[in-house]
């Protein structure tokens, strides 16, 4: 067996964690596997970098940026390797370029364009194992770029792939994905399998154990993710193609309680309004979660709502107050304590009784819903923030996923 | 111009310092030169790095040490890239992998085979700075080396060959070679020029301004090195192919206070016994600095007298002491109080005259001379360490060298 295995900041915090990784991948090798390690920076690493060039420029230079930024992880991947070499296991340290990892030049948040792991296949050939430094790599020019961070996930994905991996083994301090987060839903249960689409609509559940854009690189190369945790034996959960289970529709739920609500009061209703609000707010860059358009009232007037994520409230509020203006609107609403509840499961979009599930178990529950959202895979509903935790369970439970 | 300029640690001891290195070149390409600046890592960071690397492992791994070591060279290249474009000047650190910068694969104290400086020649051919990080390169299939400590000099001096560079100043916290060391001799004085013959035998007191290893590149390559102070304006010394100066024969003097002398004592007066002593020792991986051997006693029986660095003395012992058995001499004398004062000048081999100056000046001292030695550049005289200073100062003035 071919085997990625991913190790983060979480696991590496310092030099015991990362003796504890190293023997755990001295016996995957033992058991007569090819292990592929890739590591991100040790502890604080990372921020101590960034203030190191905050104290020198402010940063200014992203691709010399980079340059100082791959340390972090070639310091890690070469502590990782000489302790796999002093417990028997002969290991070598590479950095994103020499494992051929080639991106485009966007320096600080490059895309993996190609995978060339001639390097790595010698290596493996002469029984030596590659610890590789995640979340870099090599523009077709020689500069060395960095994927951003979180990008480790995808560099240990991308590998997986080209060199055709069996198993490609992402760990963290998370047991995988759960059906609920476990701090909100004490009955919550982590997953044995779930699917690409279902990991990327529980990213804000899941963004501790998978970056997104690792999700939609294993999507599109077909790489079986297996997410578990360094720290206990459980397997985790398997991110794969999956067939739906047609006894349980919905996988998991999730919150979201970094939302804002913005309601423009009093818009003429007419056709074009919501989009034109829209419109506003994706030229300023902000993200639009949901939006509602309200029955018109009887002086052909309308009422638009919409959420944006918290840290864009500012910027957002700015958008919506010109665009009321413009629009000839009577007030902006805005509205910070509001919370989102999401059913996910790849059998919603076969299962007309998913939303009516989901409304009863809040109806029952006594919450109101401000706003409702579906999409093939989910059906999200906005409740005051205040009945974030009650909703959540509630929905856990109506979902039989306890 | 094209100006190789390689800072070392000493220049680069802090974010202070590096920021008023950075100012140096920016108004070095300010003035209209093309520069190519080389840094070692800043301050304690090799020694801190093969902390870490003792604390995982004991350092069993030369080839991810290398890859660990790497990265302090690489901080300070980043750094200094981000200070210069902050400044200005648009830069791009670089690996010596990037570099172009090909070696063997001795881990550790790898040499360098071809420097292919292509991405050098484009990023000056886009009036962007390189700041390549000294002391490494990469191997032929692939993996990171280092050059060895002290390799930053070798990297500037090969980039400066590669490139054609007009000039390839050196900067240390040292304005220059001097005729002596001043902190032993007050009145010395800093050079104009020197030759790399000389430079390669004033060693012992050149050794904070360039290495060894990098004045044997030079030579062979003829590039001409300036070697100056980073704190001070003076021009500080070149050294290059130099005309020998009539007048004075004698360009330096030299002292070495770390050898002691290993006398064998009564060993048979026969040709090859000198020969076989300093074939064990060599054999033992020893380097004798001097031998002699005493004219014969009536007896037939002889003394050999050689001296070893002050850091080999136990080895050379115990080496010296069975080879005393083996050859059936009677005593071993070991001596630690001795030192070595030495005339070094190009125009030594021409001028007969300069070993009785040598010895005049210290007869005239009452110093006893205790072994000589003379090369085609040299003439050294081993004298009681408790004579070293007064010595040195003598010959000095008798080469008036002040």
């Amino acid at each position: 067996m071919r085997v990625v295995q991913k190790f983060g900041g979480s696991s590496l915090k310092n030099v015991e964690l990362l003796r504890a990784v190293a023997r755990r991948v001295h016996e995957t090798v033992q058991s007569g596997h090819d292990v592929v390690v890739v590591v991100s920076a040790m502890g604080d690493t990372t921020d101590e970098l960034l203030e190191r060039a905050q104290a020198v420029s402010g940063g200014e230079s992203p691709s010399n940026l980079d340059f100082l930024m791959m340390t972090g992880e070639m310091q890690s991947a070469a502590l990782m390797a000489m302790e796999l070499s002093r417990l028997g296991t002969p290991a070598q340290a590479l950095s994103g370029a020499q494992a051929g990892i080639y991106t485009n030049r966007e320096f600080g948040q490059a895309r993996i364009h190609e995978v060339k792991p001639q390097l790595l296949e010698k290596l493996l050939a002469q029984h030596t194992t590659p610890v590789v430094t995640g979340f870099q790599g090599v523009s077709a020019d020689g500069f060395y770029t960095t994927l951003g961070r979180g990008g480790s996930d995808l560099t240990a994905i991308a590998l997986a792939s080209a060199l055709t991996a069996d198993s490609c083994e992402i760990y963290s301090d998370v047991a995988g994905v759960f059906t609920a987060d476990p701090r909100v839903v004490p009955n919550a249960r982590a997953l044995q399998s779930l699917s690409y689409d279902e990991m990327l609509e529980l990213a804000s559940q899941g963004a501790q154990v998978l970056q997104t854009q690792a999700v939609l690189y294993a999507r599109q190369s077909g790489v079986t993710v297996q997410a578990r945790s360094t720290f206990e034996p459980d397997p985790g959960t398997r991110i794969e193609i999956t067939d739906v289970d047609d006894a349980h529709p919905v996988t998991a739920v999730a919150l979201d309680v970094h939302l804002t609500k913005l309601g423009l009061v009093g818009v003429p209703d007419r056709p074009g309004v919501a989009a034109f609000a829209c419109e506003r707010l994706a030229q300023a860059g902000i993200n639009i979660d949901l939006v509602f358009q309200a029955l018109s009232h009887e002086n052909a007037r309308a009422d638009i709502a919409l959420t944006v994520a918290d840290r864009d409230r500012a910027r957002a509020e700015a958008v919506c107050e010109e665009t009321l203006r413009e629009l000839g609107g009577s007030a902006l609403v805005v509205d910070g304590d509001i919370a989102k509840v999401s059913a996910v499961g790849a059998g919603v979009r076969n299962h007309v009784g998913v939303a009516a599930t989901l409304f009863r178990a809040l109806a029952d529950a006594s919450i109101n819903i401000q706003m409702i959202s579906t999409s093939e895979i989910k059906v999200s509903c906005i409740v005051a923030r205040a009945d974030a935790t009650r909703a959540l369970n509630q929905v856990h439970d109506a979902f039989g996923l306890g």
